[in-house]
C-alpha cells in the first residue's frame, strides 16, 4: 500500500508538470485490487502542499479506510470505474483545456492520425447529458455509470479515456502512471483534432488499417515498438 | 494595514506568475472594511521592482491617505465596486488575452461547462459601449458605474467577473487572493469556451440543473467540496 | 556610443525573453542622433553568443565605421527608417508568430480595444505588395521605401508599428528599449485581434472616442498615466 | 563516428528543449557517408535517460552494428530516406503538433511568407495516403518510398521536410543539427500558416520572386544572409 500511495502522490504532482491542471482542477486514484482499496488524493488540497500521510484511502464503497482528509470529491466517479472495468488500477481527472473543450462541445475525438491511433483504437467518445435524477442524485457515482454506459460496446481497455458531456476527461491505465500518461496523450490528441478541423472542416476519419497497424504496433502479442521486455 | 499591504502586493506579483499581465497591465487592490480603506497598486510600476512600501493607500473618494507614489489610474473603477458590492475584499484588473479578446468582442461567456459553473453561477456578463459623455467625463469612475449597472439584476457574489466591452475584465472576490484566484479561472474558461465554439458553432448553454450542482457543490450552505473548515 | 551599444545589445538579448524569436529571426538597432551613426546586430549571429563588441555601427549609407562583423542583412531597412522618421530612436524586427500571421494574410490590425489605443493611435498597416522591380533591386531599401510610402498619411510617432505584406513586422520608438517594447505589444494586440475576429466575425473598430481618451490618457501633454517624471 | 554519436545524442536531447516532441515522439539519426552507417536514437527511451552508449548504429539494410538496444521503429523510413536523397546526413522525425495537425488535414502546406521562403523553395508537400499493401507490407520502409515518390518531381534539398498524411512530418539537412533546425521552422511555419488562413481564408502563395529572393538570399552561391565563412 505504501508503495500505491507513493505513485499515487507522484501521478497527482506530475498533473501540474505536465500542465494537465490549474489550482486543484484534477485528481489521480490507484488500486490495490488484492485488497479492492484505493488511494486517492484529497480533496481541494494544492499540490504543491500534497505529501504521502494525505493520500485518502477508500473502499469500494468510498468508505474511508485510512488517512485525515476527505477524499476528493469525485471518488464515487473513481469506485465505479474500478469496479466495472477490472483491468484498470490507476484513474486520472482533469480540466486540460484542450479535452475540456472537445467535452464542453459535447462532440467525440475522432481518429485523425497515428497519435491517436498509437494510444486510441477508436473514436474517444464523449458520454450522453446527464439526466434531472442523475445530476440531482448520487451525481458523482451517476457520473460513473454514464461512463460505463458509454462504454457497454467499447472496449475500456483498448480506448483508455472518454469525454463527460459539458464537464472534462476521465482517463485510466493499468497503473497509476500509465493513466496519466493516456491523460497527457489524450490532451495533446485533442490539440492536434481541433487544429486538424480548423485546417479541413471535412477531414474524414483515418484510414482503419492505419489504426490497426498503428494501435498493434504498441499494444498485444504482435507489438514491435519499444525495448523487449 | 500591513497584513493587507503584503496580501495586496503579493496579488500583484502573482499576476506574472500566473501569465495574466504583459509589462503594468494589471492591477490588484483590497479594502479594509473597517476603516473604509483601499490599498492600489501604484500606476505604471513594473512588477518586479514593487515593494511593499510602493502601495498606495486611498480612501472611498480616491483620496491619497498613505503612499508616495500615484496610485493605478483605474483607482476610481475599483473605488466604485467596492463601494456598491458591499461583500467584496479584493479586485483584479487585467489584460489577459482571452477574457480580453471576448471583451473587444462585445460578447459575455456563457455556460459551457463545469469549470465554468463551479465558480460562475450564469454567464459572464460584457457592459454596454460607453457613451461620449461617460468617456469624456469622468472615465475611470463611470467604468465602474457601467460595471454597477450591468450588475443590477446580477448578483456580483455569484459571478465574480465582467467584461467591460472594448476593453478588458474585471474581477473580484472576498479578498484579494481570492480575487486573484477568480481573475485565473476567468481566464482558463474564456479559453476553453473560444474553443469550444470553434469545435461546435450551436452548443447550447450547458443544463441549468448541472450549473446549480456544480456552483452549489462548492458555494453555500450546502457545499461539500474540500475540506471542512 | 558605448551606451547605445550596450542597449541594443541588452534589446536584441531581450528579444527571446518575450518569446519574439526563433533562432536569429529578429534584430534591433539604434541611432545616435548627433553623430547620425547606427548601432546593429551582427547577420546570422545567434543570442545566446553576442557580446558588445559584436554590435556593428553604420552610417547612414549602410558602410561599416566600426566592427568586425557584417551587419544585419536587413541593415538597409533600419537605415531608411532612420532618415525618414526623425524623431524615432531605436527599430526592431522580428518574424513573431502573431503579428506575422496579420503580415501573412496582407491585413492591418484594426483597433479592437483599450490594449491597442493605449498604444497605437488606429490601424496598424500592412504595406501593398512589392513590385518585381523592388524585389530584383536594392530589397532591403525598398522595404524600407515601402514603409515610409505606407506612412505617407500616418504619424510614425502615433503608430510605431508595420507589416510588411508577406513578411513580418518592424517596431520603432524613441529608443531600442521603446521599440522593443512596442514590438511586445504589437504581438500581444495581434494574438487578441485575431481571436476578436474568432469570437466575433463582425466587429466593428472600437469607438474612435475611447481610442482618443487611451492614447491620449498615456501620451501627449495631457497623460496622466503612470508616475510623474 | 563518436563525433556523429555525440551529434545526434544531442540533437535528441534538444527536441525536448524546442518543444517538438512529447514522451518518446520523435527521433533524430545522422549518417556517416564514408562508411554508410546510421546513428540512430533507440526505440522508447525517454530523452532523459538517454546517454552516447544508447545510441544504436545500423547499415543500409537496418542490420544492428553496434549497440544493445533496438533502433527506433521508424528506423527503415530514415534508412531509405539516406539511401534516395544522397546529399542529406541528418533525419528527423516528430509529431510536433502544428506540423502534425497539417500531416493529419491531408493538407501541404503552401508558402505565405518569407519565414517559409528562407527555408523551402515551395510548398511543403503532404504524401498521398498509403494502400492497403504498403500498411500491411514492410510499413515503415513503404512509409519511406512514399515520401521519395511525393519527392520524385521536388529537390529534397531545397525543400527539407515533408508530411506524412494521416501521420505527423519528417524533416532533414546536411548534419542531424541541421535537420533539427529544420523541424523546429517547420512547425513555426505550419504554426503561423494556420494562423493566416484563419485571417484570410482565400490568400493566395506569396509572390514566387518574392519566394526566389528569399531562398536565394540564403542558399547557394548568390547567397549574401549572414557571416561570410
Amino acid at each position: 500500500m505504501e508503495e500505491l500511495k507513493q505513485m499515487v502522490l507522484e501521478a497527482n504532482l506530475a498533473l501540474t508538470k505536465h500542465n494537465l491542471v490549474t489550482f486543484t482542477w484534477g485528481n489521480v486514484s490507484g488500486i490495490n485490487r488484492e485488497e479492492n482499496l484505493i488511494v486517492i488524493k484529497p480533496s481541494g488540497v494544492p499540490y504543491d502542499n500534497l505529501k504521502i500521510e494525505d493520500m485518502v484511502v477508500v473502499d469500494f464503497d468510498g468508505n474511508i479506510v485510512e488517512g485525515k482528509l476527505m477524499p476528493s470529491s469525485d471518488t464515487p466517479t473513481h469506485t465505479i470505474l474500478y469496479k466495472m472495468f477490472p483491468n484498470i488500477g490507476g484513474v486520472v481527472h482533469t480540466h486540460a483545456p484542450y479535452s475540456t473543450s472537445w467535452a464542453q462541445a459535447g462532440r467525440c475525438i475522432p481518429p485523425l492520425g497515428t497519435t491517436h491511433a498509437d494510444y486510441f483504437y477508436g473514436s474517444i467518445p464523449c458520454t450522453r447529458e446527464m439526466t434531472e435524477h442523475e445530476i440531482n442524485g448520487d451525481y458523482e457515482l451517476e457520473t460513473g455509470n454514464v461512463i460505463v454506459e458509454t462504454f457497454k460496446d467499447l472496449n475500456p481497455d483498448e480506448i483508455p479515456s472518454v469525454l463527460i458531456h459539458s464537464h472534462a476527461p476521465f482517463s485510466w491505465g493499468k497503473d497509476p502512471e500509465e493513466a496519466l500518461h493516456n491523460a497527457v496523450v489524450l490532451e495533446e490528441v485533442a490539440k492536434m483534432a481541433i487544429q486538424t478541423y480548423q485546417l479541413n472542416p471535412k477531414i474524414p476519419n483515418m484510414d482503419q488499417l492505419l489504426i490497426d497497424k498503428h494501435f498493434l504496433r504498441k499494444h498485444g502479442s504482435t507489438a514491435y515498438y519499444g525495448q523487449k521486455k
